[in-house]
């Protein structure tokens, strides 16, 4: 449970810290959207205040009045019961409201939110004010990953700051910690805030199975480039070969070969290429093709779950051999929130961990992230799994 | 163990048994490809033998001399390391060879195919020829069904003959039938030929379950239809809302609104819609939302094995929640073999049971089906489960 | 005019001449349509017989019924005020009706056609008799180019037959006729038949020119590749530019370097590259280019017409830098029969002459033929045009 | 011959008029391209820069140094011989350069030109900076266009400014001029500046032709409308039908339909229609149906020029029915200027008159503007002739 005081510290805390994410863009960064999954800036911090205009504010607050009739349309995602959404591939195109408006319309929304909850000991609200901030933080993650995007795809290479770390330092040697078989259980068991897909703990029976405790560098990936892996179609998914070869995909995201040496975009520019460092901007289809080549394979979910406190994890999102798919008895809720995870669980795979762009405190070793096998742009990476 | 007589027999068996499924077609019905996963039956037919030739006749039967060194170019599939292979959607513009010279390889290859298990004892031919007769009668189903596309899709809506049945009688009340939580075994235990993809057996742990004796019929889709169960998005995948909206679906395929009365394109021509036959051509999406609709849901395919013995089953392959993924200590077979099956784990969605179109003795409990959630095409159907 | 017993044997004739020109096909030959402009041979044979059912026969036969009430749908082309077409890229993907029913449905309108002739004296039914000789004719060059398509584009390069003369004989020494500046006059003047485009004779002024008395041939276009026509991008139009690149073409349609020699699939047969013949399967994009870099320039059609008693024609198309365009006092027949020519005005090239696939006695001076740009698969070429 | 001080004068006018049109701006207006025909602002401000440091500033100033060295890159268009350029979809992607460089880069060329002209004399650098003044007003009237665009399709709908006049008043009574068959001359005759494609001066035959002294104004369009002539196929070209119900097309673009009342979105905002204004923001398309249905039609571009005295221009760009292709003797200046219009006479209509959009002193009689027949976004309407 959590209280109000802290519930309206971490609203704020919330809400500015979006902002802060922003604060080293240029008004232009906030509006081009160069791929359908990227989203503009500037509707992200739309977006994210949309969700508390239209589901706390506009049912909850006495005589509220929403800062614009049509923010509605223009800041809903895939809300199909809300209302008309705007097509995805057109967020690129709007250039109003401007990104001064959109700060006014946040500062006008967080206000009212701050105002609601100093009057209100309503428990549904203070529920619904904490989904707002778990999704708001989903969209912290998504604001810095399409930044990335966005700068790191303009022919400038400009950089976002000096001070955001993609590659924490990282102990060299791996071991592989052996799980015996049996039953385990999987799912959220606390009393905090956790996602609807994370709930129903139930039991899964387990073979024996041997995980590693680090991630695959940039090193052990380059020995798998070097060895023609892109180029052995029996290493790959035949929708993943159908892939590489149509896309013309020899390397990780954001990997350029200058004068014979990789170098990587990053956050802070363009680098020589870390070997040491964590190997990330993978599809899950280059990952399973990584562990093929390797003779091991990917962990399901399952196993990374009871698996996880024999390693450490937060540095990049783990694809996982899982599709996204309902845990026993996962109920939806009712209504348009109801639409936030259920309606994605089909040809998704599930991904574990967390990554250096997640906010603190917003992931945990139950959380299911998700995503389409082909899609790099996120911080996502491996972890591999042997046969006992 | 197959014995050789045996092993031979039911080759010609099954290497007739193709060509009697063509016997109903016109010349004409042999060279076209509506979409592009239909395959013209002159492709499957010239496919079939090409796998023995490869596979077989030019690896093990001395002197053996190609029927035509053009032909694995125009009959190979998906089998990226054998060659390059022809654009799968270009299979419908090719006029040659002839229907007559693809009877001819058939032919050729078929009596190579006798005199060398007439002389010849090795095991790893009969092995190779039991794969090459189950991968016929796979390739038989998709006659029937790609068959039935090319005429159910021709303006004049030709029929294909009197005899099949796609609807047998079904007795009309169900009855759930509840599994007990525990651990179960999974996987092909027997001792004759299983696909790769069966292999491994292992134990799932179900929570306790209920799993309907009946599959559900056309007049409850119906009733789902009239209940706007189209237009409601919350019923619905994301995607499958999309695809739902995009190719204007409102019923499954087939279906033709006449004077207000449901017909259905069947193999025996059009036909007013049978309410008490298990509805069929539903994609996955349909079956999901079906079953959203209805308070229930689909079983896993662990459900569904678990609990086989409590129904029939092989009227419709049935659409399970379960995406197709590699079991516990699954190997996929070396070489080009190995192709097979792994390289499809991703994306698809397992279904269960066998349909009116599957050939005699191929499907059995453990048999895992797998298509794109969007498919129609397949005598697809679902049986419910509810949770206890 | 036409007296009656003459236009029933020019119609028995033509009708006859369609049918030759398929007697050297396989049944699967008429079935396939590899790209959107080719048409399945068969569909040739049904659409030309349904437009004399459909604007002959069902008006002016007393009591005609017709073959079948769905080949109206089926057959139709662009006669949008007829009814619903077909989707066009859909032709190949019917098999039914089969190509021997095709054939009775053209024997059955031949014959009430027949009767229907030796009964009556209608002028209007001449008219639209020899209309429909016309619009056949047009349909039997088409037909040989489709065919040439649907075989020079299947691996196995079957040959149509050994007596088509794609080359005929030409002398090689090329001469520039010129012609002085003043007013022409453009247009059909004669009694017989032409199509409503060539009508409304008319004057036009032309500026002095001289225009070479032969085609290009393929060793000059030769040089052009030679010369790296296809690398200059100075040569070629935007729009041609990027269709190249996308298309990778480097060579005209048909050209096969095979050990360094270039060869070129003709209606006999894969051949080595004739130097003497006139090139042909190439774009209007091509031939611009091509006289671009050769410093000269295509003809206009008045150009073409007002000098073409200085020269042959009737072996290629020949592409003019003239728009496909109404001429003054164009008027388009009323009805449905009004949409033959004038509502493709617009994005296509005029050519003028005819080429080897063009029946006896359909070309003449004043005919107008037109297809887009990009277009190849017509036996096309170029005449040079220089300025004075 | 323009003597230097008005040369400089004429440029610093043009170059401070770009940065005027785009002063309502916000910066986010700058950034995006809605579709692929709109450019970016902050390209078109970028791109006339370019221009001249390209062709000028690199080549004839000494020891000038580029701004950045990637901005040849950004923003060349379609100069092919100059460089890579960017895939023009993509324009709409980048966020950087960022406005301020933009202007940045501006004033740098800008006050280097001035430099080069005060110091120089060389009558080739002249003619290169008054082909660079005309090249930048040619984008001055895209910018008004491209700007409309952008806002007119933002659901917010913003005005641009409440001084643009977009329908100057007219006189309402129509009459038609009858122009005598006879020799005219045609082109640019005069010492000024024009165009490469202007030039040529040649003769050409009309017809007896009567030709209107008015636009058709939106009430005239509406006649058209309510006749139902977007629902008559025999109206429209082919490609036209196809386009009209792929895109659903029923009224010109910008039109919406509000409680049965058409209005019109304008530089000034949503509008009631004026039902005696210029229809406009029509294609090709449209215009030819229009005077189809009126039983009327376009005038060639020649008519165009030779009945110019009797009529005022300049209020819409008057579709023609001509093609744009070159004039008799038309040659491209050498090098990449040469690219300038010669590389677009395909698949393209002439327009002629000027718009409300068009800079003073920008066009001329004899002024060809072209467009490919479905582009609407300009400032298009039509004028209509009858055969006499």
């Amino acid at each position: 449970m959590v209280i109000t005081d802290n519930l309206l510290s971490s609203l704020l805390q919330t809400r500015a810290h979006s902002e802060e994410i922003c604060s080293p863009l240029q008004t232009e960064d906030y509006v081009v959207q160069p791929i359908v999954d990227v989203s503009p800036p500037k509707w992200h911090l739309g977006h994210t205040t949309w969700f508390f205009e239209e589901f706390i504010l506009s049912k909850y607050k006495t005589g509220y009045t929403r800062f614009h009739s049509d923010f509605a349309f223009v800041f809903n995602s895939y809300y199909e019961s809300i209302g008309k959404r705007v097509i995805r591939t057109n967020r690129g195109n709007l250039s109003r409201p401007t990104v001064n408006e959109v700060y006014e319309y946040r500062h006008h929304v967080t206000s009212h939110l701050k105002s609601l909850l100093e009057e209100n000991e309503n428990q549904q609200i203070k529920d619904l004010v904490e989904i707002g901030i778990h999704h708001e933080k989903q969209h912290q993650e998504l604001l810095l990953t399409d930044i990335k995007y966005i700068l790191g795809n303009n022919p400038l290479l400009p950089k976002y700051n000096d001070t955001f770390i993609e590659n924490p330092k990282m102990e060299s040697s791996t071991e592989y910690h052996t799980i015996d078989e049996g039953v385990y259980e999987i799912g959220y068991k606390g009393k905090d805030f956790c996602y609807d897909n994370e709930l129903g703990v139930h039991k899964v029976f387990l073979q024996k199975y041997a995980i590693a405790d680090k991630l695959v560098t940039n090193k052990e990936y380059l020995e798998f480039i070097n060895d023609n892996g892109y180029e052995d179609s029996l290493l790959w998914h035949a929708e993943a070969w159908d892939w590489i070869k149509k896309n013309n995909i020899k390397t990780p995201l954001y990997w350029h070969e200058i004068d014979k040496e990789y170098h990587q975009y990053t956050l802070g520019g363009l680098k020589i290429l870390n070997p040491d460092a964590p190997v990330t901007h993978i599809s899950y289809y280059e990952a399973f093709a990584f562990a093929q080549w390797k003779g091991e394979r990917l962990p399901t979910e399952f196993e990374w779950e009871a698996a996880q406190q024999y390693f450490n994890y937060g540095v990049r999102w783990e694809w996982t051999e899982s599709a996204y798919l309902p845990y026993p008895n996962y109920a939806k809720a009712p209504g348009a929130l109801g639409e936030y995870n259920g309606k994605f669980m089909v040809n998704q795979k599930v991904l574990r961990g967390g990554s250096v762009a997640t906010p603190n405190n917003h992931t945990r070793y139950t959380y299911r992230n998700f995503f389409h096998p082909q899609l790099r742009w996120q911080f996502n990476g491996l972890r591999l799994v042997k046969n006992k």
